[in-house]
């Protein structure tokens, strides 16, 4: 927690939030690996009943929505402790990727039939939904090069195309489809994005992806799925023909400060974890792992790594707040790129403060590092990130290298 | 390979053992994680044989063994290559761990009798063994300290404990169980070797452990073990009563050896992966990954550090056979750290520059990081290395800290 | 800038004075290794009336002392804008260390007399002065240990004793002295500090240390000094008998600020030169080191890390200024360490990408290095501060390392 | 020392080297800083009388030219050992660079006229020369853009030109400058290598350039000069013209070796100067800084990388003796960035564990820091070797990039 950028709408709500998690989605995590997912998920239907009896619900959402209307930054704050259970914690309070994601989008570029049909009910809790970009031939961190087709036919687009990463589309109401309409339009200006019922004849979910060796199911899942001559009504288009790179843009911006927070969280979980284990793990005779200097400085390094990447994810989502993601999208770059590692190491560390045990089911810490290996790849690999946001700083010296390689 | 090790002996198998391993093993990777366990079994024994009929079984034995009289040094390069194929090379040549260390700990130390009823099928391949020594309730990283114990009752030891990380004991004919015999002796001279046949009364495989989510099966798994009021005769001591811990750790050395060279192989085939994978997949229009200077450094840097680790590991083993394991302790402390972090440092390249494919089952990339993190912690976590071999060196400077601090 | 941070107060301030130090003090810096210092000297005098016309003098102090009673996280980020001419900045606003810190402990504790003689003159820059602390002797980190004594005899104290980087010292009309008065005390309750005019006899600068080859003159200097039997008045002592660790505690919290924030600064500007040169410098035909990944990495990593740093040490700031130093004194240590790392990485950096060049004096990045490389050290090694900080954490977890250790 | 590559030739003069080096030129260290260059001569000078009187003069010559015929895998090692005294050891031996460089190149491509006025007092020690190819105008990684010209007239040579960092050119007899005779020639075939007595009407000494706020002095030293319409008979051209990018190549690889070896022999002292104050200094209250894990791991991290670096660069002194530099300048490469940032690491710990003393010139640690920083980045910065290493290993894959970009 950052006082600074603690308001006074969110200070009451966080002991709430952090009291809710500690006490109704942390005494689950013990079972998690060996419960059935359906089990987990008739438990956490009550959970959510509990969050919209506390008043809790949709505390992401604009209050036309029925939500707090609160900022970004004050909502990511709430998120980082919701990540106190990682596997939960969004999901129960209904802000879990990618529909946080899915709901702005539509909440802002969506008709009104649409958003009746296919946001309020998300809204509610009624349904999920995914968000279908990243194609197995196209590198993904290139979002204008796509193999996926929408070809208009009458008031129809018929849609075909091969998709993979399509996270949590196992027992989704509809996909949201990044597919090129425009082809002979300037690259940026190719894609859109169209809503597609899953249960649309030609869809095809073709596997749940095992990722880093697990593969998951219902919302803890990421989809290969074919789209063969799926055809939807033209109406389900979000926004403008061609304007599915800059939708996709904007739904990164915010998108990404949710994952850093809930990163964050992740990584405060790790720390603490491993502080438990260093104050009660006998070494040596009479000596503890925590009075190891080796183990001191992991936990001095993650503080601070942990306090950095806080803060530089919750300026971040402050400046989003005042002037838009595109004012800041270094800033987003950045965050995306130094949390990602940061929490990643954090887990390391707290594996390897663990010994064998930190390797097994009976902390999360193993779980976890599967499960979030891949937030140095998605959204945007390192690499992406950094040679982006190096090439804006330059250009503010005079150098645009995308023109001149022009 | 490093010419300067490649003795006139193994220049002619180097290639032969390449070959099989490129042409009979590998094929069998792409079904790996889909294939049950005891049909790969099946399909393994095949090429058990076929390696038995190249004349290339027990590459690790001595002549009297009936293997080929190799140095460590020696048999570590051939074990490099055998890695190639991470899932089934040791296996299929019958040089894995843990029976590796128990043919030579059985071979140096056990008795006629012994020898005779344990060491000889495993030999042969017709059984597999583990080795008993972790506790969870002790830190792995000082074996001095065990709950376990084995008193002698008659011509019996009746054991009674707890252990875990017991690899390779679902399937296994008997563990080799380190046990405390000599309660009120100093703490290195307390625990003794022991052969438990895995049908022994009161031997209890608990279950197999799941790592970093993979529960594992055969000898690819680690067991959780109960030992309740075992009995066993006598003579199935190994060496001397009192002698555990000095058998460990002249098990240890070449052990440590074995596991170097594996990681080894490991890392190539990573690397390989890693710059078929550049040369290959388009990051832009026209553009190849392999021409990022990001992926460069990733080559560049794995390619001089595996380098490094080869060199390290095989003086390492020049030096033992030399001297013996003991005159060479900081060395082999050296290289356990050294090589266990280098080799999931290039894994964790290559699953980088896959992108989310590194994260599938589609390359083995992630599944080798999720088998192999584990190298940091057992035989002895990289920060119990570090400390052991500073000591060590502190102790030519006059500083005996443990002397000192008693 | 981070505009979280910036107020009203300083909105206007921070505009004026980057204008101040980039058009009268980095045109200096052309000449800065080769003019003799006192000529330097002579230049800033004259900068140093401009500052005062232009009503900028004593931003570090409060309205009684005649400053603008800024805020210690507000007076931070104006320093920052002084260090972007590291040699001269804060020299020039007069808020240099050691004597801001020497001011405000004064300003603290000292007694009227004492204010009078030494503060004022200081207040107006009239004469300089320097803190005596660190021995060869002992250990830095370990403030407790000090060889130094005073000794009361009638109204005087009498000091004998060796210090080595009392910084500033040549030309110093005074040095605050740390000295044992109360040998049989807990040890931190030994030690006083006291107030020592240069030139009481038995004060003998014996040298300005060479500091990674440079020996520097004025206060850029670090003296090896001897005390033989000063004799100083009794009314020298600042605070009380024996206060003199908490007294150091307390100088050290906004001094480590004051630090963090001129390296801050000098990342900022090591970044500037990095990215100037990279725009600018060819390295093949027709190709800019910019459009290199390797620098983009550097440059990308370094814009994030010194954005972290900056809200870092400003929320800490920010805490002082709320709650005081020991309410956060885990904060300090947290940015002493990573502060002092990030920015040697990032002037490491620039050096590195200038190449040649980066290393010969045409650059001011090479001795930027040279001074800076004991940031690291000094205040407090990185390593005593990862110590001291994670032992903290481990006492809210229940272990209280010290206690266990008596 | 790494046995294995020690022979019988070299086994018996490595401890007579130690032993020299150990008694009488590590004793003249502690007043290096501070006594006089000259004199430092005059003093090595009846050093060198006793280098020759030992018969260890020409350590690296070949047989004809009065050497011991070693290779360069043995002679490597004995200039490890001369850099145990680094400011002094080489030289001492006279196989100091650029005279090593030097002799070789003049020794193998030379004409006999040459030979015998500018190699022979080369041989016998008499006199220096320098190696005059890097220019302040090119980036210095990319040898084959040079602004230097040799036009011919009759038959001389005229050259104009500017260069930079021509090591020891202070006192040399004669430069052998890199200018381009074959400006209309494909980029690899433009330049030559000439010899240019110091003395020729022309040539300036401009300035001995400060490198990292050391100037230097005679060998010690890195100078600016000016090349303005000197005259040099053709006949002082050295190999073919057009063939000095060829011959700066051949020249390399064994220079590479023999930085690489001195880098190596600093680090030992620099572990050995860390380890040695690690055992003395108290950190607290009857604790020494060496029982500190952080220590410890530097110790062991050092001890590690050190043997990884030499076993890396007699691997490749070795392999260039067998196959020449060509076959291996990937390994060359890899040496290259891999040594110069251990040694840099190591020396940079030794500073860190030796506190505020580690600064001043009372070790020689941060002298050698400022001697070497520069070894990231002469001969081929890192990343420029990274870059070419991956490029060679990606060629190896079917991705020929400069090819391609063609």
């Amino acid at each position: 927690m950052e006082p600074i950028f603690v308001t006074d709408r969110i200070k009451n709500i966080i002991p709430i939030i952090r009291e809710f998690v500690i006490s109704e989605l942390i005494p689950l995590e013990k079972d998690h690996l060996t419960r059935p997912f359906k089990q987990t998920e008739i438990i956490l239907q009550a959970k959510r009943e509990k969050v919209k009896a506390l008043g809790l619900w949709g505390l992401h959402l604009t209050k036309e929505e029925g939500g707090h209307g609160l900022t970004l930054c004050e909502f990511g704050q709430l998120s980082e402790i919701m990540s106190l259970a990682p596997y939960y914690g969004q999901y129960t309070f209904n802000c879990q990727a990618p529909d946080i994601g899915n709901v702005e989008l539509i909440g802002k570029f969506g008709s009104a039939a649409v958003k009746e049909k296919f946001l309020q009910p998300l809204l509610e809790g009624k349904i999920r939904s995914c968000f279908s970009m990243t194609e197995p031939e196209f590198a993904g961190s290139n979002p204008t090069r796509l193999g996926t087709t929408a070809v208009k036919e009458g008031d129809e687009y018929v849609i075909n195309g091969h998709k993979w990463f399509t996270s949590s589309a196992d027992g989704a109401a509809f996909a949201v489809v990044m597919a090129v309409t425009n082809p002979s339009a300037a690259p940026h200006e190719r894609a859109s994005m169209i809503i597609v019922p899953t249960n649309t004849p030609g869809f095809e979910l073709v596997r749940n992806i095992p990722i880093f060796g697990e593969t998951g199911e219902g919302w803890a899942s990421h989809a290969e799925i074919r789209y063969t001559n799926c055809r939807v009504p033209i109406s389900n288009l979000i926004g403008q023909e061609g304007a599915g790179f800059k939708l996709a843009q904007e739904r990164l911006g915010p998108g990404r400060i949710h994952h850093c927070m809930r990163w964050i969280g992740i990584a405060e979980k790790g720390l603490d974890l491993l502080c438990k284990y260093a104050v009660s793990r006998e070494i040596e005779e009479g000596v503890l792992l925590g009075e190891k200097q080796f183990i001191q400085g992991f936990i001095a390094e993650s503080r601070v790594e942990i306090d950095a990447a806080r803060l530089l994810v919750l300026r971040t989502a402050h400046n989003i707040d005042l002037y838009g993601a595109k004012a800041v999208r270094d800033q987003i770059s950045g965050i995306k790129f130094y949390v990602a590692n940061m929490f990643l190491k954090v887990l390391d560390r707290a594996i390897q403060v663990h010994g064998g045990l930190g390797l097994t089911d009976e902390t999360m810490l193993a779980n976890l590092y599967q499960h979030e290996r891949g937030a140095r790849i998605w959204d945007g690999a390192d690499e992406v990130h950094k040679q982006a946001m190096a090439r804006n700083i330059l250009k503010t010296y005079g150098l645009d290298i995308k023109k001149k390689n022009k």
